[in-house]
Order: C-alpha cells, then sequence, then structure tokens
C-alpha cells in the first residue's frame, strides 16, 4: 500500500493510497493509535471513492465512532484507467435512459463487469487494511453501499466472511434475491419509496429474501436520490450497535 | 387533575392522577422546573396506562429527553370502569381469534367505540397537561402509539393541531387510509414484517396514504410483539429531532 497524499482536517487523517492498481483512501480518527473497527463505503454508479456521498458518511463514522472507514475506486471511475466495456455499457444505459426507455441487458452486464473486478479488490484491500496498526486483524468489519454500492454489497456480503454488518439498499436487481437469501449479517436496507430505476416491490423482495435475522428496512419518501439525512445518523447508530465503539487514543 | 400517587426512581417522577373519570399518569425528570416538550403514549389493546410497554417508551423519554410523558387508560381498561360494551366486543374478538377465524366487523367496532371516548379524552388531558408548569402551554406535542395505540393515533393525530410529530405502527386498519392522508406531521411508522394481525400490504397502503412531508417507515422481521428494542432507541431520536430536547434544570 503506497500512500500518495494525506491531509488532517477536523480532526480526521484523509490517506490517500494505491495498492497495486487499486486507488483507495482511508478515513481514520487524527489521534488514531491502535486497532477499531473497520467500515468500508461503496460508492454509487458513476461515482468515486472521494465523492460527496462517500465523505458524507465516511467523517461521521470516523469521528462518532472512531472507525477506520475505507473506499476504492470501482473499474472505470476516479483514478482508475479507462475501462472500454464498462464505458460503453454506461454509454447505452444513459442513452436509453435519456431516450426513456426501460433499463435493458446492458444494467446487469455492467453490474457483472464492475463487480467482476471490485469485489476481488475489495477482498485485497480488506487484507491490506488489516495489516495496519490503526485497523488491525479480526476486528469487525462494515460494508455500506447504496445503489451501485448497495448492488456490489449484495454481492460482496455474502462472500466475504469478515464482514459483520451491512448498510445495503436504494437497489431492487432481481438477480440479487439469490446472494440475499446467503447474507446472514444484520442489514439496514434503505428504500426511497418513488425511486425511479427502483421499483419499491423489487426492493421489498429483496429485504424478504435476506437470510439475516436481524434486517431492517427504511422507507422514506422521494426518488432515488433523496435518502434524508437522518439516515447518515441511523446508520452511525447501526454500526455502533455492531461493530462497537472504537477505544479513545 | 387530582394527584393520587407519586413516586421518584432512577431520576424520574411517576404521577398518577385522575383527571374527572380519566386514570392518567405523568413522568417528568425528578428534577424537573418550567415547560419542556410533551409526549402521550397510547398504550395497546388490552393493556393500560403503566403497562411495560408503555413505561418502556416513557422513561428514556424522560431520562434522555427530559420529556414530560403522559398516559391515560383507555375505555374499559386498567383503572376505568367496567365498560360493558368494549368488554362484550373483545370476548366475540376473542373467541374468534381462538378459533382461527378472521377478523369481523367487531374490531372495527371496538376501535370506533373506544375512540369515540379516548380522542376527546386525550384533548381533555392535553389542555390540563399544558397548565401544569412542567409541561406549558404552546410547546412541542407528540404522540406515541403502537397497535391498538396506533389505530387510535391515527384518528387523534389528524384532529389535535398541537401534535406536531408521531411514532405511529403495527396497525392496517383499512379505515384509517382517509385520517392517514390528513396527517401533515413527521411520522416514524413501525411494521412487523411478519404481523399476525395486521398484513404487511395494508401497512405499505397506510404508510402510502400518509399526507406527511417527512414519514419514514421502519420494518422488522417477526410477529406483532416483536418489535426490536433498537427502534425504542430510534423513536428516541425521531422525537429529538422534531420536538428538541428540553433544557437542563
Amino acid at each position: 500500500m503506497r500512500i500518495t497524499d494525506e491531509t488532517v482536517a477536523d480532526g480526521v487523517r484523509e490517506q490517500l493510497f494505491m495498492l497495486g492498481e487499486i486507488p483507495g483512501a482511508l478515513w481514520t480518527p487524527a489521534d488514531a493509535v491502535g486497532p477499531r473497527p473497520l467500515v468500508l463505503v461503496g460508492h454509487g454508479g458513476g461515482q468515486h471513492r472521494k465523492g460527496w456521498e462517500v465523505t458524507s458518511r465516511a467523517i461521521p463514522f470516523v469521528q462518532q465512532c472512531g472507525y477506520a472507514v475505507a473506499a476504492i475506486d470501482a473499474p472505470g471511475t476516479g483514478d482508475r484507467p479507462e475501462h472500454p466495456e464498462v464505458r460503453r455499457l454506461v454509454a447505452t444505459i444513459q442513452a436509453g435512459e435519456a431516450a426513456g426507455e426501460p433499463r435493458g441487458p446492458e444494467w446487469r452486464a455492467l453490474c457483472d463487469v464492475v463487480a467482476e473486478e471490485l469485489v476481488p479488490d475489495w477482498a485485497t484491500t480488506l487484507d491490506a487494511l488489516q495489516q495496519l496498526d490503526v485497523v488491525g486483524s479480526g476486528g469487525p468489519v462494515g460494508y455500506y453501499g447504496l445503489s451501485q454500492g448497495g448492488e456490489m454489497g449484495f454481492r460482496l456480503v455474502p462472500a466475504e466472511p469478515r464482514i459483520t454488518a451491512a448498510v445495503l439498499g436504494l437497489i431492487g436487481s432481481e438477480w440479487l434475491l439469490e446472494p440475499a437469501s446467503r447474507i446472514t449479517v444484520p442489514v439496514e436496507l434503505a428504500l426511497q419509496w418513488d425511486d425511479e430505476g427502483n421499483p419499491r416491490d423489487a426492493v421489498l423482495a429483496l429485504y424478504d429474501a435476506l437470510g439475516s435475522v436481524e434486517k431492517t428496512l427504511h422507507a422514506n419518501p422521494g426518488g432515488h436520490f433523496r435518502v434524508p439525512m437522518f439516515e447518515i445518523d441511523s446508520a452511525v447508530r447501526f454500526f455502533a450497535r455492531h461493530l462497537g465503539v472504537a477505544p479513545v487514543a
């Protein structure tokens, strides 16, 4: 892991890193010493590891719970190289959306292409992070991801036994029903009641399919991008309940 | 308002009172001075104002937010006199349940009979409570009620403009769709995914019908009586967000 940039603000240390070809970011308390819970944040489609949707979650997780929080760019985004197949599929999807057409097979194809690289990259990243003194191995690990970050979470969480709690949502892909049934860790699932691309019935079906004993659905009115800010606070408490809170240095 | 009993424990003052024929209970911080937000708690069917489901909410609301919290017995319960019509309807409903029959018209009849007295009694109680120094008039008022307390809340909240936020749930009566549409204050709505008496689709329809700009649905697995304890914590935060937190004496 090669640190390419480091800044400290508001008590939070942000380190950008490259792990082989994987561009990542790590946020920790500025005075962090010793192991602590880790939360992985998966960004949404077309976004990247330093986008507002990521940092708006990462900063409170660090400030309020003392966690380490990490994000990595998905293939074809952020500081990753151009990815012709991702580019082609996104262009086709966006053209369809502009024409008001329903989602075609390109959406699943895009998710499959991204996941094929991203899921193993998360495992590689988790391996490396757990070597750090401020993370440590064997501690609790959470995953947070909405929209395409939720799509990836439904694939990653059942495949990664180190993840012990997850906030997912804003996704209703029918092909996630099977992996959802293999998720057994506590889940908080976000549903936007008027989500244009993820009908409520599809998200409710995913909630129903989850194999977890503890699973909570949080529905709110409005479209895909209208998740209320108080749901960030809810995620903080969800992780605090399941991962614990870090000892103060 | 005649105080009939008063005890202080764990920093909470509990006062039982009679307001005319209405038996009530009021919980406040033991050292409370001056006005503060008020939360009315509606108990469930067959319960009463001092049942565990009421105090398990009232005590954290007082301890964590400094609120005044009040509950009153519904007609035919607790310290109210025998109510032959309530008694007859409850007996018919319970016999039907024991025989595994679907709910008949007695359930709506019971709700109508109870509400006919209880909704005006809540207004009378609110009038009296707002005369107290530790409550004050014109301050924020919340309502909390699940199950039959939710049924009553869907009737009370649209009729009582002093109520500015409500936690409701565990109810899916189709006749509540119309009053739900007249509720405009923020609502947190609880749904038990496997509720025997309140099918999820009926509760989701009530959520959809709510006229509130801010409305959040919290669904959890399990039957009617399996609401997770962390939903109490969620209600604390919901009210703190909408009613504010009381000044410390």
